[in-house]
């Protein structure tokens, strides 16, 4: 059996560029004993993957340069040498990047192939979806009718969060860029007020008038996915003692000059506003609850899945490059199988 | 009787000059049915009264024009015409910046004038006491064994931050402008590790070097009242979970362009990091546990009050340039009485 799988060569500078990676064909023998043989079915690719690109230190080690690349990924058993596995089962696990593998069961999770479709537990059954609900709910402590402002709205996490923010009983408003992606938020996700952050030359001004198209007098929640002007926004029109979950600052991520905003880090002070930083992997202890809400919501048609679909691993890093680019809406993923 | 009184006279652009300010005397009568004469012996500075002379929104009110200001004093009543006072009490009230004051009895609070001199209730055993107390203990969760980094770590709020953290068993990184007040950080409060700002070009190496000469691997709390490179810094050597207790940001208030720093702001989320703004008004419910602590700690030797005294209230706005100007140690006094 051959494999396909990506590969880091080279650490990238800046914006990753096509000679940073490789796609390498190798052989995948028969599983050895207790190990599972999994084709998969779909990866997923997300911003974090940049941060683990490079060298600097993070939550999570560095990619090893010359070995495919991880990240999560849903699959089917295709041969099994553990009794808990057998052909068929649906199994998550972090080794995407790659067509068919072999690995030890402990790498393995199974998923319940009847309660959901198996792209499902790549985006709002998954970590993303666990992402949005720790940090609307830990970390910013959400409460019926906040007004909640979320960044990179029409993305993987935030697409789900506005869901929830509006399940529960909260107002949302939402940014994200351009028109088809201000229409998705306001006719699929169906927020209180949408922003297209690329129509707007001062988005301050764009949040402010947002706010007050809605009926309040500021946001109570940030939950933040994009950082710099967006949250300097956020910092403008909060309400005092805001909560913001900084869920990611992907505007960032390619940055090698100074950012220059936020300008009004003092807010934090005169408003007495709550700023923390999460990473979904310290917050695994509310699976279970989280499995248990989504499942039911999905049953009610309150949650519905939003992804932007490549297909082949041939096209992964294309997808990878459209989380940064902006041409993708929802959870970007790659169908592999 | 006759009073003087700084008024503020105009709101300042950039540092406040001598022009936006008046000394004015005014006839004080005896006190009506209801009130309360009395002399200030001492009021405070600080540097939120900056805030206050703009018109910008904040969590106090601005300062009204042509009336004086307001500021934390402790005086001694005069005369009375409210049965819960007699000339000859120790009072507490935010009625500064003027020298003989009728007031209603509510605006006055009793002090012990047996249990400590009366500056300590504008210092240690006041409400920049109580800040640190706050910041340290609520905001900051402090717990023993932890690395505390703490800026502007002689003044009015810091020198007594430095205490606390020293009484609660932590390790203390302290930095402060000058070998004088470097000195003061190690010779009187006696932190692990003292960093003159002034003398390093680049605040982020010198609290790596604090940090590497402490024997610790970096900070699991920082005390912000400076911002700007100081909060940079921490940011750059928190560990992971770190928490910020944002008390005050001194070194942007009399910003008017943009600030450039800090530039590293994704270490909120590549650390998991909290950070939160607070003002002591919202945390008054601590008052009574922290004067019982505290007044056992000065008993015990533990805790000592650093202040610099300006005389006369004409020199008051001397004493209020001097927290920008850096020459101050601990607690900015006026002495009026």
């Amino acid at each position: 059996m051959q494999s396909r799988e990506i590969q880091l060569i080279r650490r990238p500078v800046g914006t990753p560029v096509a000679e940073d990676f490789a796609l390498v064909t190798r052989d995948v023998p028969p599983p050895a004993p207790g190990e599972v043989q999994v084709r998969n079915l779909y990866m997923a690719v997300d911003p974090a993957m940049r941060g683990r690109m490079s060298d600097a230190a993070s939550y999570v080690p560095p990619f090893v340069l010359e070995a495919p690349m991880e990240g999560p990924a849903i699959g089917e058993v295709t041969a099994s040498a553990h009794p808990d596995f057998k052909p068929g089962d649906l199994v998550f696990s972090r080794l995407g990047w790659r067509e068919v593998f072999n690995a030890p069961a402990e790498a393995l999770q199974h998923r319940d192939a009847a309660a959901l479709p198996p792209s499902a537990y790549l985006g709002f059954a998954g970590s993303t979806g666990l992402t949005a609900y720790a940090g609307l709910f830990r970390i910013a402590q959400l409460r019926e009718g906040d007004v909640v402002f979320i960044s990179a709205a029409s993305g993987a996490v935030g697409s789900i969060a506005c869901q929830i923010a509006r399940i529960k009983g909260c107002k949302v408003i939402a940014a994200a860029g351009g028109p088809r992606k201000k229409a998705f938020l306001e006719e699929v996700l169906g927020v209180d007020a949408a922003i297209d952050y690329k129509a707007e030359p001062n988005l301050t001004k764009a949040l402010a008038r947002a706010v007050k198209a809605i009926g309040v007098t500021g946001i109570d929640v940030n939950f933040e996915n994009v950082g710099g002007d967006h949250l300097q926004a956020a910092l403008a029109l909060a309400n005092k003692h805001a909560r913001f979950a900084i869920c990611g600052m992907i505007s960032q991520y390619n940055v090698t000059d100074a950012p220059t905003v936020p300008k009004n880090l003092t807010a934090l002070m005169t408003k007495s506003i709550r700023m923390e930083g999460y990473i979904v992997l310290d917050h695994m202890d509310l699976e279970a609850q989280f499995l248990t809400d989504m499942t039911a919501w999905h049953k009610a048609g309150l949650i519905r899945q939003a992804e932007t679909i490549h297909e082949g691993i041939d096209h992964a890093l294309d997808a990878f490059h459209g989380l940064f680019s902006g041409d993708n809406l929802g959870r970007t993923l790659v169908k592999l199988g």
